[in-house]
């Protein structure tokens, strides 16, 4: 007999289903579902562009089909597959992507009086119509209660929890009003396949709580009602109708309903895991653990480790989150990441590389990467910075920007290119020296996410840059794969680290770092993070004098 | 009867003519002769991307061409114009442009024996071959001769005069020993065309003896002999077959001969002015007078005011050339300059602009104009660097870079165009602050040059950034026109001020500079100075974290 559990996750625009062996590891079936809703499954409203917001029942629809058609995948791939070996199902999804539901745990949304009204839907992660509420909550609890600010960076985001339902009640009064309560994404799915009409029985995501809600066992859960009614005393109201306790994902949020087993055509009662973000879950896929650090390379990037929760670990500097469970029960899951990296090399692209690269954006990187993968470390005698979209790791500051230095009369698009490769590789060791430095030891670092999968050269300037041996996860789907993980071990036939060492595997490439090359950057970086600590630092103070031209002398070795 | 003059310009590739009335200031005509060697003019060596020589035949066959071309012209402009009323003739070219000639004064690379050594060519002032030489030199003379250095600015270059001479003779002895003397290419013509062939008689420029030769007569003229000799004995012996005393423009270098007179259709016995630079011909022929600073805008700049030669003047710190005389008799002239400007432009659209923008050079700046040209100070949130070229004043240091900060996801090449037309204007106008702070009132400001006449948005931004009105000088030929103005001044019939206040006018437009725009700038302009002052000065040292988000602040304001 299999076993067999099937992951899901939830993008921004898009849902996918990942059906995977537990024992061989093979997987067997993904299937993707765009979501049909507004523009790439994001209603917009024209008269703001911060408006982002989706619709519940696309994620419901999704379900039935990447579900069935993973179902479906498995069984042309395996003869004599049978889906009553699923053993479990787990889920994750973007975050702060919260919903407003009422008494029955039913988005309002759902519901014919607010079919139309943008408000009472699903408010997306990249919603950022709650910027002053956000900068109202970073001033009080910087005042009230630092200690809550500290856990989450120093500043509390318009994509978050109480900004946004916040912004709800300033807006809006009929759908806070007749919103019960509020649920993360990844709450909502759970309790919906499980039958759960109870927000106040709702299994709550340890990671989305913990990250994004200031919830923290340490001050009792969720901010005290004194703190809320400093913001509004409708929100200290709420806080009775939210919940007490957070889950990790090794907890079931309850066994498959009948109904909904027999719309999926899966085996009834069935367990599904508890809830949690898209890049936590893609940690565990990519077979993290103590130890190991996850990059998920993409437009941004995560980057993800674990520390057993009975490690000595205080606050980290700049190291924005610190959620014990978010990742793996039993473990600090600690969360940093770089607000732009692949959207730094888009950006790039799209907006100052000629077409004498080539006619398509896809032409012009592959030219770009032909021509900038001769160049040898500091060639180009440039020094960039990663800050496009600020600076989430070390420095938590959106008011930064992107700088650019060491261009001549014969500086080439592909040697900017290669500069902001570099950048984003500087940044990315500015992140794991910090972590480092507080007693975070980094024994390994796998990579997932598209970057790491296509673009070679990249990879290999990672590893010189971050003088380390990089892997890359075997699955095209860590996330879901993560979720599958989850799925399978909340049953409790199996352990998370069973099924990881069954399931994740490392693709046969591996970047290794070139000696040479690593001493080079060395040099570079010393001059990254001067530049980064002059412009991003309130602390330093100094001299600049020396970085043009100690480029320029770098440049010339390189070219000799 | 009329009076005319007409001055010659020779330039990198090129030489032209321009034929005026000295009475009423028209331009009569005006002929452009390309150098017909090697590429666009220039000879090269494969072998060696620093060689630039020119052949001095070119510059004859050139004289021929535009004089008579431009006779002509006049003959079919004006009826009844008779070419016997032209009363003088003057010439600019480019420097330091250095000839190594024999003891007829004859160009060593027209005798056949030399015919194809490009050592015994033209060292045009862009070869680059003596940087060697040009580094020994400012080494030694920064110990040996500190007032050497200063009054050049600090770093004697490979472009001038004593770094080509040594270099031609440590790598071709041959040439170095048949040469009995060396001469400025604006010495040469017009020795030749006055008949003069003994080197020692030649009349030598005072602007380019000032500036590349390190002549001065606070300490006798040329370097002493003892300076040279520690270079090379080969120098010392050299200096007694070059000169004792250099001229200004005022001077004549002698009569037109018969010979040549009827070469080119004029009367003999006219007197022809001692040469001088381009630039600093074009400052006189742009009206340049005490209080008027004439910046040359092109693909670098040149700034060129003059101060009266008993005004209290003392070393203008990073103000690289002040010679008495350069320009105007009894006058100090002093030239500034901005390494690239029009360069940087044409490097940022050749390399950095996406064909979106349009199919070609042309048709890309035009299309950034339009759109760039909306946009309000500080709205693009960009702040850049104008070092991509090095920074000739007032820092005078090639071991520069270029830098460009504040972008985001979404900055464009437009608003990047924009912030490198901003980073031109801001360097302008640390020139002029530098001058005025030495006491050096600059009263007008007058433009000339490609940029000045074409690029109406650009010159509205240097006004709003410079806060002064900015006027534009009306010909299009002001070198040439300087050369003339010295053409009928050196006959002593008229005054240079009495020519100038004939032919130099000015054209209609004139940007003032918009008051909202000029505060807005002056804001930007606070934070630029102290990013040139970071990366550019040893003595900064200081703090930096407020520029992103100062820009960002600005950035919001202009879009409110």
């Amino acid at each position: 007999m299999s076993r067999y559990a099937i992951g899901l996750d939830y993008g921004t625009n898009s849902c996918r289903s990942l059906l995977v062996d537990l024992d061989t590891g093979e997987e067997l079936g993904s299937v993707v579902f765009p979501y049909p809703s507004g523009e790439l499954g994001i209603l917009t409203d024209p008269s703001d562009p911060n408006v982002a917001r989706q619709n519940p029942q696309d994620y419901l629809d999704g379900m039935v089909t990447i579900i069935r058609g993973a179902l479906e995948a498995a069984a042309e791939k395996r003869d004599g597959f049978d889906a009553s070996e699923v053993i479990g199902l787990g889920i994750d999804t973007t975050g702060s992507t919260v919903i407003p539901v009422d008494e029955a745990g039913t988005p309002l949304a759902l519901k014919p009086e607010f079919a139309t009204n943008l408000n009472a839907h699903v408010w997306l992660w990249k919603d950022h119509t709650a910027h002053e509420e956000a900068a109202s909550i970073t001033e009080i609890a910087g005042r009230e209660r630092p200690q809550f600010l500290a856990k989450c960076g120093g500043i509390y985001s318009s994509e978050w929890w109480w900004s946004k339902i916040w912004r709800c009640q300033n807006v809006d009064a009929a759908v806070f009003e007749a919103a019960y309560s509020w649920v993360e994404h990844c709450d909502w799915l759970p309790a919906v396949l499980t039958g759960n009409d109870k927000p106040a029985d709702t299994k709550r995501s340890v990671c989305a709580a913990g990250h994004k809600a200031m919830y923290c066992e340490e001050w009792g859960g969720l901010p005290d009602k004194e703190f809320l009614a400093m913001l509004a005393p409708a929100l200290a109201n709420l806080r009775d109708r939210l919940y007490e306790k957070a889950e990790t994902s090794e907890a079931q949020a309850g066994q498959l309903t009948e109904e909904w087993a027999e719309k999926l055509g899966l085996k009834p009662g069935i367990p599904v895991a508890v809830g949690a973000f898209d890049a936590h879950h893609g940690a565990v896929g990519s077979g993290g653990k103590a130890g190991t650090l996850v990059k998920i390379l993409g437009t941004s990037t995560c980057d993800i480790t674990v520390l057993p929760n009975d490690a000595e670990l205080g606050d980290v500097p700049g190291v924005c989150g610190v959620v014990d469970g978010s990742v793996l029960p039993g473990h600090y899951g600690i969360e940093a990441g770089q607000s732009a990296v692949g959207d730094i090399f888009l950006w790039f692209v799209n907006h100052l590389v000629p077409d004498s690269y080539g006619a398509t954006q896809d032409e012009k990187f592959i030219e770009m990467e032909r021509r900038l993968s001769g160049l040898k470390p500091g060639e180009t005698g440039l020094l960039a910075l990663d800050w496009n979209n600020g600076n989430r790791t070390v420095l938590v500051d959106v008011r930064l920007s992107g700088l650019l230095l060491g261009q001549t009369l014969h500086t080439e698009a592909h040697e900017i290119y290669r500069a902001l490769i570099e950048a984003t590789a500087f940044g990315a060791l500015t992140i794991i020296n910090r972590m480092e430095e507080y007693g975070i030891r980094i024994e390994e670092v796998v990579n997932t996410g598209g970057l790491a999968v296509k673009n070679r050269t990249l990879m290999q300037i990672y590893a010189d840059i971050l003088g380390r041996p990089l892997k890359v996860a075997a699955s095209d789907q860590t996330c879901a794969l993560g979720a599958a993980i989850f799925g399978a071990a909340c049953g409790g036939s199996m352990t998370i680290s069973e099924v990881q060492a069954n399931c994740c595997r490392m693709r046969d490439v591996e970047y290794s770092p070139i000696p040479e090359n690593q001493a080079a950057y060395a040099e570079i970086y010393a001059l990254y993070k001067t530049i980064h600590d002059a412009f991003g630092s309130s602390g330093w103070e100094g001299k600049l004098d020396h970085v043009m031209k100690e480029l320029i002398a770098i440049r010339q070795r390189a070219r000799a």
